[in-house]
């Protein structure tokens, strides 16, 4: 079967932002075997809407809307379908109620317009909208299949997975014959190491395929295989990722699509351990990071930001002298990384403590050098000790790479 | 005049990779004042290019496509726009000897189907690519423009800056009047509320534009003229920005797109003031967020991220009896977002200090609902004073709206 997707919005005729929106649907569509022929953006116009819906509907089974759904007099996409299909809008209840109590919850007026969030063409199905209160559509009308989505991507990402990609691939039947793919997730090894270590795999693959990925800070490999049955899949995949442990399994932190510290999270729950954090370079970082796991506050008590050497000292009880003077170690320094993890983990009372001093840029200090970061780890009972890194890259950079190595050495040491 | 854009590529339409190429034409496009009304992206398939090349002829003055210019059989872009316009290809021998001495430097044979990057349709202009071998396209035919350009981004960017835009210009004439814009960032108004109080501006609006943008706890607008010479640009956007102002003035807190937080950092280093931090619900957000702006040490000495009660009793000094016990307030009060802003401004030893106390989800905590945050703020010698905020969204959202606010009121405190 045949899908297009179209982007409605003037923002992205004018280059304001990249249509990463389609990439999504385009990889979703792939996933379940939907072959994609055409992908359009549309400004917000209701005359252009409506020529590009019918072109598209001529000639494809699923058209698949992204935009164009919100509260605003631009958001056109729901208005100009029905009028091309010569259907009526309502209020879709549920939705409206959601708009309203939200609404009231913030103790503010409701402006009219939100209303329009709630609007439903005739005679389709609702998709509910998790992250946001534009409601989505689901419609069979003459053989075509539309699905209109909304733009924001935090809204339309978890509508399209958890809503549209299953009724499409019921729409589709045994024609779905979906792509399984498994996620390898690396830390504490860069991407071109790894690469280097599996290149014969890469190079030689059919099926599975296996692609590596690099985001900021952290590497992954993703195995693909097509099957009717996820056993088939399974079985296909596993001899794959067999061989990809064999080789680099030590730096293999999860096989899902997770990021480290809700592992850590988990593993410090788990053996019912605690962590203390005390960052001056990363600023809190870490801290974030840890804190956006649900759950968190079970294994995480608090942290120390200590941005300026005052705090250092009179937060953490770094002395003077190892900080300041000719000869003192200075603030990023292994010494200062190694006092301020057992420090913080004293005061905060603590099982395990984290520390990242280090340059994180735009310029040197302590006539050290961007990039130098030092890492503390103090475990209870078994003292702290300290890692050097030099790491590359601009300030953002540096400090997320700080970040996920300082949580890569707390993973290997709960791993054990 | 109108324009569109085509992207070729299969790979597009896999969603392997984004379609960034559109984004780069269509800024370049409004740059000179040249209109898209239409992106479309489309496969490696002869039938579907000329199909796609002709509806696209039909409706603009312009028809820029990129990609299909390569070696491969399934480079089919310059055959198929020739077939739909029944031109002849020809090779066009700079490209061609240009190929050929390439091969020889390098030592290998030519393949021969890379000659094909040297092809041109008749009558057309080529265009140099000063970073590749398959030579670009400018076309005139029955009132129609077509521009041919590679698909690789680091070949299409410069042939399409230096030699396609000229070209494009010299086309339009004074028509070519380049987009000024203007963008105000706003802080403590939502959305909604925004549009509300700016509707007849935005429902009225010609010349300037006025578009709203929505991210994450931000709000910005952008207005946009089209003017020959900067002062003239100018002076159309002054007027509107005045009335926006006059209406919203207070949440403007920047007239360029950056983030409140260097806005902040620029405020307290200019008063010579510096800030403390004690984070809750956000876990260290806030702080991630001033620190991310390079120079920050001058302004912000640290923070305390008090996760657990205990931390906010033993680091913080936040009495045991306003955190627990039947009638207590509780961690996420008034009262102790005002204690922990007054404690960690104290023990820091700032001039300014925020806190944060929520429930950011995805459960609620003491009884309270997702979404309640507490907001403190205390000065050196004005005391400390809370503010109720109740935020809708995930996890994340939440909290990120709730560190945008906190730096909100920061930022309105500063100003005065």
């Amino acid at each position: 079967m045949r899908a297009e997707i179209i982007a409605v919005g003037t923002e992205l005729l004018l280059g304001q932002i990249v249509n990463t929106n389609a990439q999504y649907i385009a990889q979703g569509c792939a996933g379940i075997g939907l072959n994609v022929y055409y992908q359009t953006v549309v400004g917000d116009n209701r005359e252009r809407l409506r020529q590009t819906f019918e072109l598209a509907a001529s000639r494809a089974d699923f058209v698949i809307v992204t935009g164009g759904l919100g509260p605003t007099q631009d958001d056109l996409t729901k208005d100009a379908l029905a009028e091309l299909l010569g259907l009526s809008i309502s209020i879709h209840q549920p939705s409206m109620d959601k708009i309203v109590s939200l609404f009231r919850a913030r103790g503010t007026e409701m402006v009219e317009s939100n209303a329009r969030q709630a609007n439903l063409i005739e005679g389709c199905e609702p998709l509910s909208n998790d992250n946001g209160l534009a409601v989505g559509v689901a419609l069979k009308h003459e053989g075509t299949h539309y699905v209109l989505l909304p733009g924001p991507p935090k809204e339309m990402k978890p509508m399209f997975d958890r809503y549209a990609i299953p009724w499409i691939s019921s729409v589709m039947g045994e024609e779905a014959a979906p792509l399984h793919s498994k996620m390898l997730k690396f830390a504490g090894i860069g991407e071109s190491n790894l690469e280097h270590r599996l290149i014969d795999l890469i190079e030689g693959q059919q099926d599975p395929t296996i692609a590596p990925y690099a985001k900021e800070g952290e590497v992954s490999i993703r195995l693909t295989t097509r099957a009717v049955t996820a056993e088939e899949a399974q079985r296909k995949l596993a001899a794959t990722e067999r061989e990809v442990r064999s080789r680099v399994g030590d730096h293999i932190y999860a096989d899902s699509d997770v990021p480290i510290e809700r592992v850590i999270v988990l593993q410090l729950a788990e053996a019912g351990k605690t962590l203390a954090l005390a960052e001056s370079c990363t600023g809190g970082l870490v801290s974030e990071m840890i804190t956006e796991v649900a759950g968190s506050s079970a294994a995480y008590k608090g942290g120390i930001v200590c941005y300026t050497n005052e705090i250092k000292r009179n937060l953490l009880g770094v002395p003077a002298e190892l900080l300041e003077g000719t000869g003192a170690p200075g603030a990023v320094s292994a010494e200062t990384a190694v006092l301020l993890a057992e420090q913080v983990m004293e005061r905060i009372g603590s099982d395990y403590a984290i520390s990242v001093t280090g340059v994180a840029g735009p310029a040197e200090s302590e006539g050290k050098p961007v990039g130098l970061v030092y890492i503390g780890l103090a475990e209870r009972g078994r003292g702290a000790e300290a890692e050097k890194l030099q790491l590359s890259g601009n300030r953002e950079s540096i400090r997320l790479k700080a970040a996920k190595h300082a949580l890569y050495r707390l993973w290997q040491r709960l791993k054990k």
